[in-house]
């Protein structure tokens, strides 16, 4: 069987990579491409990959008519376009694995504060699933109906991913944890603004949206699905000089008498069988062992005042694209690294 | 008056930026410098900058000799190195900024536990002024004996500059404080090992060092001269894909009813008529503007639960050697800024 | 005596490097600065330098008007509007030192084909004084009409000042040289386009306008003045993932007999005495020596069959307004040097 | 059937992307891997892939002995080392493919001048097949004895790759050709010195070797195999502030009544029908299209003076592990894409 996935935005940085993960995948075959700036224009010159059947970039308003021809579509779009395609794909009866964060909050009153718009679509917010398969497990295998799959967001992937073991073993606090983040560009999407011009980014470093990222309440969010107390949760994003990788270092206060031995076991006990999580030495997570894969790294180091957690991720790939993959492979039964455990990283 | 000031180990990153600006500063003047691999060879070309005399690098192993014929000194050397070297160099009479950790901390005990040698002159760890002119004032003006500066550390100067007039204020918690540093590679000085090559660095970010840094000690000294109760400090420092340039993500917590106004408030009042110091909107601290020059910059963004502040510093000039020269500036009595407000950013 | 100049276009990336040397200079003052995005904020703040008289952006159009308040003008604007201000400037009697391409060339039929419009002061191109002292000398001092200075070109410098010694000397030969040449991307302007983007540059290399480029004919052209024949000259630049720095490898055949000592020694005999210019082995012209000084490095290297030169200048500064400040003290009768000579390179 | 491979070198760069390349491959087999650092690790976590096996990485000194258990080997090693171990692992009756340039020039006295040493085994020189297969075609496939093949250096690749089709058609003079490329720092290999270290590269470029890179023996002979006359080439390598990539520029002169057309027309043709090397616009080949894969992309621009073809390759896969893998596949009688078809190029 061969599943037939479409891609709307896929000449966006983590589109154009779905894309490719699909073209390469043993049982899922690139169905469309759609894109704001290619259409008409082979696809496969701008993957750098021979994709079958000639595919052509389709226009992004062919995107529901489109999803009638296949049987699942990755949206590479912003929040706001999401909120408005993803329920037209699902009533065509298609699953949909939404890379925005369109349905990873609660209420529409969070999308009011936190992305500035108005949600037309709440009704779908209790029913997304969210898709971090190694805290909340992958979406209902072989679904009778159309599912909708919140794709994590970039940094709330890696914060998620240090933090919930600890936080649902007890053995941190759940008030007042710290996430003090960095992200190559690619994170902010394609840009033709000054601010993301080379000159302006190389060699330099700047924290941006302090205490009002988007990525606050859904981290704070998962963690409160796996612990109570989760309270005053602060997360500060930075901008590196770099192209791709995201490193969240983390900050938790231990509960009274657990040792740095309980964290490490913690963390390898979470991720013991994992096929993408390595628990290692704090200090070898970095960001050239993950990027260009579906890989995260994780390492701890803890005292008696605070324990620190270090994780490392691909933005692109653990953090966008190849969870997409990851999840849909769950959904269809398949393991959950195929397509994606021969994937090569990119250092050097 | 021309003050003759000699460098040591001038051919390592910060000591050739204070050769630099001796040779361009227009009361002090260069007196000598040495090195361990250019001696004999002309100090001009090396620099790029016209010295007079005709200077040439002198071996680090008569530093002390050639203290003698000079006013100060600077040690661009390691900690144990200086440890040795300062008092030999104070016992002729002369002046010492030390750009080393070794007088930084307050007993040998420290340094057996942070820096892993035996301090050989624990009896100047008091003596010793550590100066950070902002916070803590300049050392004795027209001092009659010869005066130590301990120099801060470049993490520790951002570190301290972000939170020390909070913490003084009392308007955050001295606990439980988290310093989240990233410094350009420079920090780490000239390196000839394969963990500093540009392949493993470039497009890469990394921790290192966690909970183990000896600039922990050093900011919770500084703090706890400030305020009572420092305690449970974290530092976290990461290695940056650039050459220059550091930035602290500083937390700390509210005092209760303290708002983000009054955050802002004391920032402005500690560092108002400062020259180096500007206090900005948070997301406005980067890099880019303080590369080059003597400047730190600053923001802070506070909600009820947490105090984020940013504080943006080049390492090798208000990290190391611009500071240097602030300091010895305030020493003999001139303006603090005296050959340093004419340095140029390097951005873009 | 102090002279006033005025920069218009003080925003862009070389007009803000002139503007804080004019403010450094010990002779000259900046008297005011046009910007099309900052008009009526502080000239400081953006400088980042201390600047006398709490000076604020004007707007670009009010530039001929401020030109009469002052005693020259730097053009940091694009050929297209040079060539309609300067004729303006120079009938207020002013001085003008223009950036741009618009008076390099010889005919406006060479503008028409080059640089795509239609030159609207033809009159000025014979008057124009091509800027490069090191090879025509400096302007007539102390004028006593209004001077006209085209600046050159960063890629025109480099490449002259590596072949004009050796062409003049007859030890090339004049046809068929070619130019390889590498350019930080600050040269190509401030610019919000997605071809200057971060991602996009980051770790790549592309050659562009193959044979088009304008500062082809104006390298001939400056060639072609100092020896006879020179034809079929290539020209290609490349676009570096790097902001400030430009490195020109140009290669030409030896003039039969001539042995590679010639070569060195043309070069050494052209530049001795010369403040900014340093001839060395070729394998250490580098950026670093370079970049944030008004510096330029050479070497050669050849056999029977070719010569290559290599250069290496910052394409802000000794590509631009480095040398405008070098200009303008010649007109002025001062030493090149001033104001230049204490500027800090930028390595690392 | 199954092809065991060893990687003799597995630990450099392009040994390990070698190594991956073997594990992934749909027939090929990772057999044995040497290393001078990892011995005893296990190959799989060093790769970041699953292995088959449990592969712990071997002494350097066991690959003659290693090489009898497999059918081919790869040998990524110095050229002094490859000239030595080559001619040992064919005695065993293996294929061999070699990474260095032990096998690519023609006599034992070019050994001696451009790589400085004493070649042991010159009897092969003759018998080694150069594996550029677009230019030279795949080695002879199943052959019946073992097999050396002298892998092309990247810069070499580059080259050819643009020139070749250009001097065998007859349509640019062979003398006097310039080629003018630029590597990232990984075409070095893995470095501890501090040439190499980031502070040094970062934001530089330079120029090496001048006039006296083993490669240009190397073109000209290439270049010599499919046309007379070639004499006088030229080769400045530069290296680049980048991990991965590089870009040949090219310059040839026409010959008398040569049109662009025709110059665009030749490389289209040579290259009809070839999966990896695509021809198109000259300020269109960019390293972005190519690292990570194991294409090239070539493009021209011509007038009556010069030609220039600019190519760009991935230094460590069609520079040297990818076409490794290509060349093996020929002699085994593979498709030439098999196992490199899917690699993703890394950008952005």
């Amino acid at each position: 069987m061969e599943v037939r996935v479409g891609v709307v935005g896929a000449s966006g940085y983590s589109g154009a990579v779905a894309a490719r993960l699909l073209t390469t995948h043993p049982r899922f075959r690139l169905a469309f491409a759609t894109s704001d700036r290619y259409v008409g224009e082979a696809v496969d010159s701008h993957l750098g990959l021979p994709v079958e059947g000639g595919l052509r970039f389709e226009p992004n308003d062919a995107a529901v008519q489109l999803a009638a021809t296949c049987d699942a579509v990755f949206l590479a779009t912003s929040a706001e376009v999401s909120a408005e395609l993803a329920p037209a794909v699902l009533a065509k009866g298609k699953h949909v694995v939404d890379f925005s964060g369109a349905f990873r909050l609660e209420t529409a009153a969070d999308y009011a504060r936190w992305y500035g718009f108005e949600h037309g679509a709440p009704q779908w917010l209790a029913r997304a699933h969210y898709g971090l398969p190694e805290i909340f497990g992958g979406p209902p295998k072989f679904a009778n109906e159309p599912t909708l799959i919140a794709n994590p967001g970039c940094y709330a992937t890696a914060a998620i991913l240090a933090l919930a073991p600890l936080v649902r073993a007890g053995v941190v606090e759940a008030r007042g944890i710290v996430v003090d983040a960095k992200s190559g560009v690619t994170g902010a999407g394609r840009k033709a603004t000054e601010d993301y011009a080379f000159n302006e980014i190389d060699e330099d470093l700047r924290a941006y949206k302090l205490l009002t990222h988007q990525h606050t309440p859904e981290i704070a969010r998962a963690l409160g699905r796996v612990a109570d107390g989760v309270k005053g949760l602060t997360f500060t994003p930075h901008l590196l000089p770099i192209r791709r990788g995201l490193l969240a270092t983390c900050y938790a206060r231990p509960v009274a008498g657990v040792l740095p031995y309980d964290i490490e076991r913690k963390l390898a006990e979470a991720y013991a069988g994992r096929s993408f999580i390595q628990v290692c030495p704090a200090d070898r997570v970095r960001l050239h062992r993950v990027v260009g894969t579906n890989h995260a790294r994780i390492g701890a180091a803890a005292n008696g005042d605070v324990v620190v957690v270090v994780c490392a991720i691909d933005n692109l790939v653990k953090g966008a694209a190849g969870q997409a993959v990851q999840n849909l492979n769950l959904l269809y039964g398949y393991d959950e690294w195929l397509g994606l455990s021969q994937m090569q990283r990119m250092a050097p």
